[in-house]
């Protein structure tokens, strides 16, 4: 092959594997003798070339531009599991959270809120701020345990409640998920047993599998939360290092437990001497008149690592958390240090700035009512609409619904009929290792309720009949 | 103890844990009893207590501040290694990276070129812009694999090297560093067999050790790179499942594999069926007329794992990074997915602002003149300060020069001495398992040569003939 029919055909590949895109500007000539190397005799050959089989527009006075397709880039399939895969929970979790990544699907199944519930324009001057100072562009002043400032604004916040964290306990981290990761890292080694609830966040199911750890499952139920009694048996019967809980707004469930239970878990957690990482990231979402304490406030033994984050009540899309890791700081720093290296300082500093312009709380004030109003409509419309056999358990905080189907009905074939009307839920089987909770799903009820959302309720709802009927 | 003791106790410890430094206005009467549950009198007199212990003070019209100290609150002192840690390279390298952090010391240990040579105005332009976007808050549409438009962008920096790299196998990922951890997670589990440099980029060393993997180092010059013969022998001898190397301007050595030598070694892992983990973070930074392609190029059976960033040559703290995964781009996402979500909405929008700008390649040529025109001049600074048995190994790329103290003589050592004089450097030590390269250190160039700088030098040459003087 002559070194011009070499160039187009490796412009060719390049369209084909999507690099350019039709109606793309190609590297002018100069440029492309400039990459490649070539004369431009040789690239101008090329080009003609590919300009004679249509596969590139000249335009006059602007270069050359892949040419239209005649039949529209299809979209990417929905994923399958790849046949070189074990069929995992992982795999089972990460088809279901890419799914609702589309835009074009009613997102029932995601677990962040509306993002127009945030403070956008607060937010972006506080970005613009920040940008420009060099300080943005640099590394160094932010690695590990992360920006002081940033490590003081958390510390006060807790002390708002009461609690006495110090800032030096504090790891900035890449959302609650890092921070859980880190700790659970932190404080276990690869076959060590760790105690999660059933039904628990998918991400600490993940966790263990991720770090080879062995799970012990301790039922907990919408009401009351975790069963002391079936706690008590698991850390009698296995040598368990870490217990990894939700206290406030428990995912998928949404119980909150009381203080009383929360002070009696500690103090036999200490009694095992089992390191506790409570999961904290939706307190700031209760309904009622006073934000719930963690577990943490009731720990004066310093055997809870209180992981949270911004991303549930102020932003998302920045990625930012923390873990107050007590004893365990210097070691999560480590870990941090030699996997992510630190979480963006941008992001970092226009948390810092937002915080000191005292919005936050007026903020999560209108977030917790406009919340509750939401969750409230989606609870009504749900009710009006789905059929009688499906109970809809409500809790007083956060934007999630627990939807429980008739026994023997499976949620995630509901889910899939759903994604093919581009409806997205949460299936019971993403938060359990085992069967208990099939016929369970979770549903996001953060959206403003319009047409869109009754519609796929309605659709919902006719599927689940459509299941009863076989 | 009565309610009004407890609190003042409480605010008392706060004071104490640094949640409030000196100077620090204090809550308000009325927000602590709204956050306390406790009555404006308890309140008040809490606060009259710690106004009456000199613990805070009043200012009228404005509020409640803690009182000035008449110490000066402490700086920590440097991190010692506590005592329930084993003493390891992690540790080890956590501490000379925190010691460079502190603003007043001599940045020749950074791993970082100075942020000033960063575009700063176009970045913040960008960063404002992509603020006003409510996108910009939400995470959905930028979960592993990572925005579109910027893989899409990435792709097209491959194809201007001639490189046929899909968007749809790269991923993007917080710097370079979470790109090779994923990717060695990817394709290895605990106790498989790795190859990596002699010396090597610290980082991979510490991976290593966190997945529990067993590392092969293969001896590695300045002059010619990897060992090619000591590298089959390991082939041989070892089942290794992967490779971690740096083929364009190593670290610490600086050196770059010429293209015959890549090609060799892209064929001889195949031969074994190894993969190649590759770290190109430094090869935008070639001070010669092309830039080097990466090994990937060679490579037609997909065995290479590319993995690269802005961080060197763009911007460090924006933490993005990508890595081209070939068929492993799949399980890279569920990793990802699972450990740290993702990586900032705001930051990746950012860059494809920046991007679309074609200001890249204008500020990487400025970029690269500036960078050669420091070393250079570090390099003279060097050779007519240092005694003259310091060998100073320059390569043509990057900003970092390696020096070479005389036999027997420990860098390490120099390192603690001159961290005393506010002076940072990165011993051989962080950049191997064992102590062949004890007498050798990095020694970065970035930097505006000033007053500073030169003193440094001459403060580091002082320090040098005294330990060979003992």
């Amino acid at each position: 092959m002559k070194k011009y029919q070499q160039l187009a055909q490796q412009i060719k590949d390049q369209i084909e594997l999507g690099v350019w895109l039709p109606g793309d500007r190609l590297p002018s000539l100069r440029e492309q003798v400039t990459n490649s190397g070539m004369s431009f005799m040789t690239v101008g050959h090329a080009y003609q070339v590919l300009e004679s089989q249509g596969v590139i527009v000249a335009r006059p006075q602007s270069g050359y531009y892949v040419a239209p397709r005649q039949v529209a880039r299809t979209t990417p399939a929905p994923a399958k599991v790849m046949s070189d895969e074990t069929v995992d929970i992982n795999t089972y979790i990460f088809d279901v959270l890419q799914a609702s990544c589309d835009a074009s699907v009613v997102p029932f199944g995601s677990a962040f809120p509306d993002p127009r519930l945030f403070p956008l324009q607060q937010l972006n001057r506080s970005l613009a701020t920040v940008g420009r100072t060099v300080a943005a562009m640099s590394v160094i002043e932010n690695l590990p345990p992360g920006n002081e400032a940033l490590r003081h604004a958390i510390a006060r916040r807790y002390a708002q409640q009461g609690m006495q964290v110090s800032p030096d306990e504090i790891v900035i981290t890449a959302g609650a998920l890092e921070a859980l990761n880190l700790s659970l890292q932190a404080v276990t080694g690869p076959g060590d047993w760790v105690i999660v609830e059933n039904p628990c966040f998918y991400g600490a199911l993940q966790a263990l599998e991720r770090l080879r750890l062995k799970a012990v499952s301790v039922a907990t139920d919408p009401q009351h939360g975790i069963d002391m009694a079936a706690l008590k048996q698991a850390l009698n019967d296995y040598p368990v290092k870490a217990c990894w809980l939700m206290t406030n707004s428990q995912n998928p469930l949404g119980v909150t437990l009381t203080p009383e239970k929360k002070r009696q878990l500690v103090s036999l957690l200490q009694e095992h001497n089992v390191t506790l990482i409570e999961d904290d990231v939706y307190s700031e979402l209760y309904f009622g008149r006073e934000r719930p304490l963690p577990a943490r406030a009731y720990d004066e033994r310093g055997i809870t690592l209180h992981c949270s984050s911004f991303s549930k009540c102020l932003v998302a899309g920045f990625r930012i958390g923390w873990v107050a890791a007590g004893k365990h700081a210097r070691r999560i720093q480590q870990l941090q240090l030699m996997s992510t290296l630190s979480t963006s300082t941008p992001m970092q500093l226009a948390l810092v700035d937002y915080l000191a312009t005292k919005r936050y709380d007026t903020h999560l004030r209108r977030l917790r009512r406009v919340l509750a109003e939401r969750k409230q409509h989606a609870w009504q419309a749900l009710h009006a609409v789905m059929p009688a056999e499906v109970k809809i358990h409500h809790s007083e905080s956060g934007y999630f619904l627990w939807l429980e189907l008739p026994e023997g009905m499976d949620a995630s074939v509901l889910s899939e009929r759903a994604i093919a009307h581009k409806i997205s839920i949460a299936p019971g089987k993403m938060f359990t290792t085992g069967n208990a909770w099939a016929n369970y799903f979770r549903l996001n009820a953060s959206w403003l309720w319009g047409e869109r959302e009754q519609q796929a309720v309605v659709t919902l709802s006719r599927l689940i009949n459509e299941m009863k009927e076989t």
